[in-house]
This record gives C-alpha cells, sequence and structure tokens, in this order.
C-alpha cells in the first residue's frame, strides 16, 4: 500500500498545514502529522516560510514516507525542487510564488497542484486546468499567515464559491483560523474541506483535534 | 550559437553574482549583466536572498536568454525548481541549501554546480563528483553577504586551496569584497577566478569596471 495518491483522488476533508515553529521543528512536525493521521486528517501540507532548503528539504524527507506509508498526500508549499527532491505528492503555491502553470510543467501530470486565491480576480487569473484545487482564505483573521489579506468571513467565501464552474472547477479547500468551533459553518458553505493550523498543530492533543474536527465537519 | 555552455569548458575567471538591490531590480539586473559581459564577466549568478520565487523566476526568465545569447553561463543560487524552469546552466548552493549531490540528481549530468565553502571541514565535506566549482570565502569581511563568516585573508584562502587534489577536484573561485585594487593578489594563490558583487552591481559604469577587473586577473 506504500503507493501515492492519484492526482483525481484526492481528499481535502480535513488538510493540515504544518507550522514548524509551533510544531516544534521537525520532529515536533513528524509527531502532529503522526498523530493528526491517525485522527483523520485526509492531506499533509509542509509550509515553513523562511527556511532555507536544507532544513526544509530534512523535514520533507521525514514527513513523506509517514505520509505515503498512510496514503495520505503530503503537499509542499512553494519548493517544486523539494516536491521533485523527495517525491511528493503535489505542491501548494500562493500568488507571489511560481505560477501554477509552471508547477505543472515542472511536475508533470500526476502530481496535485494547489493555489491560494484571496479573491475573485486572484480565481480569474488561474489558468483553466492548472490547479487541481483553490485555498479560499482567510475566512477569519490569522495570525499564522500575517500577509494573507483581509478577512473574507462565511458571506465573502460564499461569493467566491458563485465562481465555481461546474465538474471541471477545482475543488476548494477553505482557510484562516478555521477550529471545531466554526468548521461546521464553513462546510456549509459547500467548500470541498477545510484547512487548519493552530487547530492541530498547536493543540497538546492533536489526534483528539483531528477527530473533533472531523466530527464536525461529517467526514 | 543560442546554446548552452557545456558543463567541462566553464570560465570561472570572473564571475558576477548579482545583487538585486544593488542592481535596482529585475530591469538593473538586466542592464547591469549585459554591461558586464561587454566588460568581459564570463560567469553570471542569479542570487536575490529572500525574494520570493515569483520574482525570483521572473527574474530568471529575464537573464536567461542574454546569458545563453553571450554563451555565458547563467547559474541559478539555491532555487533548483527555478533552475529547472528557465534551462539555466547550473545551481549553486551554500551549506544551508540543497547538498551538492541532491542537485546534481535533480538537474543531471550536464549542468554546472558550485558549493560555497568557508573551511576546510566544509571543503571535506563535500561528496566526491558532485560539485564542480567551489566558492571560496569570504576572502574579506562582506557586507553582501552578513552571514558569511570570518575572513579567510589571503593565508587562509591558501591554506584551503592546499586541500585540492589534483584534476578530479573543483575549480576554485574566491569571493568577498574582492576588487579591481586587491584581485592580482587574489589570482595569484592560484585561484580559477574571482567573485564579484559589489564591485560590478555598485559600479555606475560596470562594462568598464568588468574591463578594468580583467586586466588585473589577465583573462
Amino acid at each position: 500500500m506504500n503507493t501515492e495518491v492519484p492526482r483525481a483522488a484526492f481528499d481535502l476533508s480535513l488538510y493540515l498545514v504544518l507550522d514548524p515553529d509551533m510544531c516544534g521543528g521537525v520532529a515536533g512536525m513528524v509527531r502532529v502529522t503522526e498523530a493528526a493521521i491517525a485522527g483523520g486528517v485526509t492531506m499533509v501540507q509542509l509550509r515553513a516560510i523562511g527556511w532555507r532548503k536544507r532544513a526544509f528539504w530534512d523535514a520533507a524527507c521525514a514527513l513523506q514516507p509517514l505520509c505515503r506509508s498512510h496514503r495520505v498526500p503530503l503537499i509542499i508549499n512553494d519548493h517544486v525542487d523539494v516536491a521533485l527532491a523527495v517525491d511528493a505528492d503535489g505542491v501548494h503555491v500562493g500568488q507571489r510564488d511560481f505560477p501554477a502553470k509552471e508547477v505543472r510543467r515542472l511536475l508533470g501530470e500526476t502530481k496535485i497542484i494547489g493555489v491560494s486565491v484571496s479573491n475573485a480576480q486572484e480565481w480569474r487569473d488561474i489558468e483553466p486546468g492548472a490547479a487541481d484545487y483553490l485555498g479560499v482564505g482567510p475566512v477569519w483573521l490569522t495570525a499564522t499567515k500575517p500577509e494573507a489579506g483581509p478577512a473574507l468571513g462565511i458571506d465573502g467565501l460564499r461569493s467566491l464559491l458563485a465562481l465555481r464552474a461546474g465538474a471541471a472547477s477545482p475543488k476548494v479547500v477553505a482557510i484562516g483560523s478555521i477550529n471545531a468551533h466554526n468548521a461546521r459553518e464553513v462546510m456549509e458553505t459547500g467548500v470541498d474541506g477545510v484547512a487548519v493550523v493552530s487547530a492541530i498543530c498547536a493543540s497538546e492533543a492533536p489526534e483528539e483535534a483531528a477527530q473533533a474536527l472531523c466530527e464536525v465537519i461529517g467526514s
């Protein structure tokens, strides 16, 4: 079962975005990821803003076999070279990273590509077919990504979701201060899942935190 | 003649390391590079510490056709994905970037790989055959790379050069506050070339600055 998840079959329901500072470095990220997967997390993203490449690559090397053994996709934030080096399942890019089309060219057709979107213009600017999913947010303001822009709120999220155009449209995961208390409200907008940072990384019991989120979102 | 320089044939004599702030952004780097190549620069490295990937990639896209048309290798600092995206001639890594062996695996056998080395331990730690050249320094202290460690001085540079082991050893380019006034002294240690940042990027006449350096180093 040590195979990668096909690009068409990934599950955004509960998407853990790792914060190395909150988790306590590489060992902490491994511990949190293992617990969070046991608790029901369906995707994992390694995001380590400002980390030098060696440390980022070390972290990816530690996380890749763990995620692969559970068939949970490991997505690398920004660094396509690290994704290639560890044969990760995909890459997530923001508006100031590589364009999705370039990531697709570098990664090939079998990998998952996600793009951060915070407004209608950014959504419309994505080349058709380039992204497999969009990370839409911040739903609420967040300390973990201060440059993420103004909060959308539930209404703003709904407005953006109206841009979806049928089955060919990328899936959507919402992000930005989502936790077990507000996740149901987010899911009711029709998103395919929620992405969380603090709700799991800052928890003293990440497995239980993931379980609680799973119950709320009904996955 | 729009072909890449073979890995075996690169010339380290006068290696321009671009500083985007000194040059004035992407347009400035293009202007400086064009003038510096006219003045005799033999290699160009794009280094933009702290730049996000989109901006870094934009700069690489602008520099690649210019360097390629003059058959001057363009080397990308740190970001293997950017090098792959623009088909650059190689990658330069520091001690906190990807290990050279991993860069070789990602880039293939035809590209040039350089590694920064500041002491004997770092030199010995490089996997045999992984690096095509070493960037050794800082010879003198430099404001453009404050984390580069203590200055080697000419004597320290000579000590490190004693680690070279015959023709299979990587070539060496010295770096760290090298300019037209001190370049001869550096060349006399037996290095294959000098790398400069400020001496060209901060010059009001980069072509003449490169010419002056070429005369001193005798290339």
